[in-house]
């Protein structure tokens, strides 16, 4: 039995980890790996304190420290599927490996996947022209022509970071309309470097493979039923993410984008004994500092609950 | 006439000044120096991703980092007393030097300051056995005996704080009980290496002055009207802090201890326009990387109000 179970190895996960051990609490983590979405980034410029770092750099540090605490057991490689609660308030945390561990509290710090085109050449380019966080990395795009794919609000933020920066961006919607906020909206449509084409379906992202670095974007008219192709040195996918909350859903509030709802000042879900951290909950922005500091919270508060449990029962 | 005026340069301060300039808001950024409370540090070992680093090493980072950005101004050694804000709701910030600096929003991140006790000895083993951070600085202080000063909550958690690694810990009281929490006071009272004194006026801290380290504690018993000197490793001073809000107490809402009450999840104040991050704020853990977080949270957040602001306004 542990006294806590903490799910994610992201900047969240791992400030809760860092901080649970310090507190010596008898801590269990389980990840599939360390870094988080950022892990993939070529260069993070916005972790304060770090002018630059890889995502490969920054997944081993944030793993380097937490493994430097003492009285922490950590399982890597292995995802949590579900968490429930048996009737004398234990949580259990079972794994696709058929596991289940015991602990008297929770964090969940699970982060989010992005949602995926899942067209041909995203994978290859993905972090190679394909991107999918325009405020990490808008400013490697200067000077270039970009493609923008979404016209949501993530999509048309997307395209607004971009403008001071891409010579040119096409935002690529599949419908007839923009979705985001009107004011959003009539921001994009007054930026002079911003071009939107509806009724796009992206077919694929091409490159100049030995370069490996997006060329372009091809993508059907669904109006016209016409084939076309946008040269650009960029692709921003912003259709959304998917948070990974899932696991939780029975034992915790979720919101109508399946985010895990917090509140703010101490990382507390609906559920007395789970706390959260990161992108898997309604954190307004989605950013390794915030999932940082959420983890801290989430790992003190966890500390002074299991304290007045531990002062109750004895 | 600047977009943003963000005051002060701990982590809060400086996570909004690198996100605002990425944004190619236009800011000013006043502090009197970088790095915080934390710049006295002798090692901080939870700043996440990095295992260890000198306060003065963290400083250096954090200013690095900001100095890094492309379009942000930044005044150092200057203090901020006053906010105020005109009739056309531009916002004006004056500092100690006579200065009156313009921003359409304002991000207060000029963090706390701790209660000194006042007596011989502090200021000089200040980082060479006083401490004002139990979960920064407990586990440096295994084996050891210490003293804790304050048996109100702060007290009484760096006590608990301790109890893993000190071998014994004096908790002085300047009344005749203890002020915190029942359940907090019931756990120091049952804690076997914790030894609770009343009626102590700390006189002096002293110590080996080559060594430069802690030796001891002396305090007066008011009910014997007695000096007595308590042999001890380590001095935790935890008599509270003083959030530095004071500059702009007659526009935000302020808490009974003078902190600024925050929407945690956007860390807007009760003002339009302003934000606010770190231990000046109503936050419920006063640690550095909540404080970038916010910071962050702060940036992102102005950055939004701004967008809007100009779109009304063409």
């Amino acid at each position: 039995m542990y006294d806590l179970i903490i799910v994610g190895g992201g900047p969240g996960g791992v400030a809760a980890g860092i901080y649970a051990a310090r507190k010596q609490l008898h801590t269990l983590l389980i990840t599939e790996s360390f870094g988080g979405q950022s892990e993939v980034s070529a260069d993070i410029q916005n972790w304060i304190g770090t002018r630059s770092i890889s995502g490969i750099d920054f997944a081993q540090n944030l793993e380097a420290h937490l493994r430097a605490q003492e009285s922490i057991t950590i399982i890597t490689g292995e995802k949590v599927y579900r968490v429930s609660q048996s009737e004398d308030k234990v949580f259990l945390v079972s794994t696709e490996n058929g596991v289940t561990y015991r602990g008297r509290t929770i964090i969940v710090a699970a982060g989010a996947r992005r949602r995926k085109l899942g067209v041909p050449g995203e994978e290859e380019f993905n972090g190679r022209g394909v991107a999918y966080c325009s405020t990490c990395d808008a400013p490697f795009f200067k000077g270039k022509e970009v493609a923008v794919v979404g016209g949501g609000n993530a999509g048309l933020e997307a395209a607004l970071d971009l403008v001071p920066y891409a010579t040119k961006i096409y935002l690529l919607e599949y419908g007839e309309k923009l979705k985001g906020d009107p004011i959003t909206q009539e921001k994009v449509t007054r930026a002079q470097n911003v071009q939107v084409i509806f009724h796009a379906e992206s077919k694929q992202i091409y490159g100049d493979k030995d370069k490996k670095f997006v060329g372009g974007i091809e993508y059907r008219d669904t109006q016209k039923d016409e084939i076309k192709r946008l040269a650009v040195g960029g692709v921003f996918i912003e259709i959304g993410a998917v948070p990974n909350s899932e696991m939780v859903k029975d034992l915790v509030q979720l919101n109508k984008f399946g985010e895990i709802i917090l509140d703010h000042r101490t990382s507390a879900t609906s559920r007395e004994g789970i706390w959260a951290a990161g992108d898997a909950t309604d954190e307004a922005y989605k950013q390794n500092n915030i999932s940082a500091g959420d983890g801290v919270k989430a790992a003190l508060s966890a500390y002074m609950y299991l304290q007045k449990l531990k002062t109750n029962e004895s």
